[in-house]
């Protein structure tokens, strides 16, 4: 596939041209997929495989040398003329949920490749190196398990995971190895003996803030922690005429005065959410007072406290609610992990390369995991929201507008640039 | 099966003796069941025809003859010596729901055969034939509709209900003619020329109020009203981590608050009971604020005025509740029954009856439907309810005390009594 040369003809602030190559190279990387007329690309698949050989097509016109790691990473290096320089991390997730939308994960990779390429092909040197990383499995759609691409980057990733099964009894060893990866090596890092010296990840918001706040991109303060639980209330069933409401135990009618405590309770505090997503009634028929009723909480926020606080009251209301409705509570914490918070000197990179860029800059939470998560065990991390159209995410009518990866792109090269001069500046 | 003949040597005030007769039978008739280690007896089949050749036996003892109609009800008549004298009803349903418990409908049957052989045994004559009836399908355990067993009886039947199929395509025409009943005169009547004088059926309350109460019977002063409504509830899915509570229209968060407002509403008339037993979450996923919602209302009521208010109000508050929440109001009404009304005069009967057995006569409304409504359509009808267990029926663990199955026989034969006398006065 031929692209028209930008770069020739056009001066490098000509961002949106550049955005539109971006957005014609992520409609290509779509047509990688395991199915017909959608995009569902799972992590060591025939199509996660065939995206990566074009990206790394992409990576080398970008000046970049590629390799293949063991746990399915594509990595393409820009090598500053500085010896044994540090090196810098970026990229995002390759793989997809099913039926998933073209920018999430994917736009990080290509902005990178994108960001990289001009920095590359600047008359000035840049005093480090930077490894735009395709992680190869962020989104959890083959194995039980999630970022496990990038937590084998970061060296964190847990032998046991080679060995869990994908819905056909196919272990990710013997996925890795079909993939044309070593398993025996996936686990190792090679960032360990010396640490990259930040990370910045590229990725469109999921959410409706930045729309909201009619700003292009956002700077990420925190990846928010995620609590899980599952309750279940146990009343009484029995006839649906025949029982005085007095006299009800009602588990469903326990459950909605629960769901009304636990909406007000986060509503409270806005550094946090809380989700009842799931809700089953039983036995769930229109004639029959409901017997037993099993939900589900998902409470997330960027300051653990925030989160135990939110979390000590729903369960304190919960059981306040439970008492006179004479149902019976019980609930398992399903999931748990901690916020992860950004660097504040990379945000502040962020800020100034925003600002510059002529957006106002503004500070939010990701609710939602990415590989940042992971690779902040490795490195300091930095996050770049992009607006995308209503929030939606992980759907194939996902959206971001041209101009929002413009202004994407010109601050991530600010960002670069701005970067090389700390590194100067440190020594 | 040999019964110890108690009539020759109890006198026949001993209620208790009668009543342990009547659960003996009410056990051996559980064994007529389509399922092993547990009562399940749709209309119209095997157990079905099982179960009536031994109510037969027993109605036969009993002093009655029997002829099977054409709809697959059973009638025993226990005829009286005047000429032309005229006919009052007692029964209830032989069919039972899946996993039943024995009383549900059986006990109406059995008690009043067991009421009847007392009045037949009497020295003194009465002055009216009574009619025993086990009626074919009150639960709608195999075809979609209910009580046409009563309707049959009651001449309401309509024909479209012989086309209509079971679960494995079988018509209630073919359903009828393998049971021994000619389809084509199912919807006749016999009781249409000249019309019964009244129907008294005995039935479990399958509420908790005789309990709470501590009252062995009660008079049922009406069935209730029953309306059903399915009510959607359309918001906007999102991811549960990125978007803030405050941009959310999450449709079971508004659910919820209608539900409370339901409950509210039904509280404040103690005439009225609602009821939501059935609600689905889309997507329903722990990680997804819900889109859509759909959930039952069931409302119930001896008033239909009150009805009328409650389902205004319900829905007045349902809309108010939508409106801020951002979320999309459909809804339709499925179902709707008026409420029928017992005889005020079949009542005061039954009222000094049970005073004269020593139970403080007391008055309530039936939730659940039952032949009496049907019947309704016929001739003057009365229930007199029987405490159960916690409220509890359509279970195995359906109880009911023998004092109080005691009580009803008396009841009823006080009841019987009198009546024959009210006849001689009316002339």
């Amino acid at each position: 596939m031929l692209f028209f040369d930008s770069k020739r003809f056009f001066p490098m602030t000509n961002w949106k041209f550049r955005a539109s190559e971006v957005q014609v190279k992520l409609e290509e990387l779509a047509n990688y997929s395991e199915v017909k007329d959608a995009l569902a690309r799972p992590t060591l698949s025939k199509s996660h495989k065939k995206a990566l050989e074009q990206i790394q097509i992409w990576m080398q016109e970008a000046g970049m040398a590629v390799v293949n790691d063991h746990a399915g990473n594509l990595i393409g290096s820009l090598k500053s003329k500085i010896e044994n320089a540090p090196t810098f991390l970026m990229g995002s997730h390759v793989d997809t949920v099913s039926n998933a939308g073209i920018y999430d994960g994917n736009l990080g990779i290509i902005a990178a490749i994108s960001a990289v390429e001009l920095v590359g092909s600047s008359s000035s040197e840049i005093p480090y190196n930077i490894d735009v990383i395709a992680f190869s499995d962020e989104e959890g759609n083959r194995f039980p398990d999630t970022l496990t691409g990038s937590q084998a980057v970061a060296g964190t990733l847990d032998p046991n995971a080679l060995t869990v099964s994908d819905s056909e009894g196919i272990t990710r060893a013997e996925a890795l190895t079909s993939f044309g990866c070593d398993p025996a090596l996936a686990c190792n890092s090679s960032y360990l003996d010396e640490r990259p010296l930040g990370y910045l990840e590229i990725h469109i918001e999921q959410g409706p803030v930045l729309e909201r706040e009619d700003l292009s991109v956002g700077i990420v303060t925190a990846i928010n922690g995620a609590r899980r639980f599952t309750i279940s209330v146990g009343g009484n069933a029995g006839h649906a005429g025949t029982v005085p409401m007095s006299m009800r135990a009602d588990a469903l009618a326990a459950s909605a005065e629960m769901l009304m405590a636990i909406e007000s309770i986060a509503k409270s505090d806005p550094g946090i959410v809380a989700t009842v997503g799931m809700l089953e009634v039983s036995p769930g028929a229109r004639n029959v007072i409901p017997g037993h009723v099993k939900f589900s909480l998902d409470l997330r926020g960027e300051n653990p406290v925030s989160i135990d606080t939110a979390q000590a009251s729903i369960f304190s209301e919960i059981n306040n609610i439970a008492s006179p409705r004479q149902v019976k509570i019980e609930w398992s914490q399903d999931y748990k992990t901690p916020p992860t918070f950004c660097d504040p000197s990379l945000g502040e990179l962020l800020e100034e390369s925003i600002r510059e860029s002529g957006v106002m800059p503004f500070e939010l939470t990701s609710g939602a995991g990415h590989d940042a998560v992971a690779i902040a065990e490795l490195c300091p991390v930095s996050m770049l929201f992009v607006r995308c159209e209503k929030g939606i995410s992980h759907h194939p009518s996902e959206a971001v507008k041209l101009n929002d990866i413009a202004k994407a792109l010109e601050v991530t090269h600010r960002f670069l640039t701005k970067f090389g001069q700390t590194c100067l500046r440190n020594g």
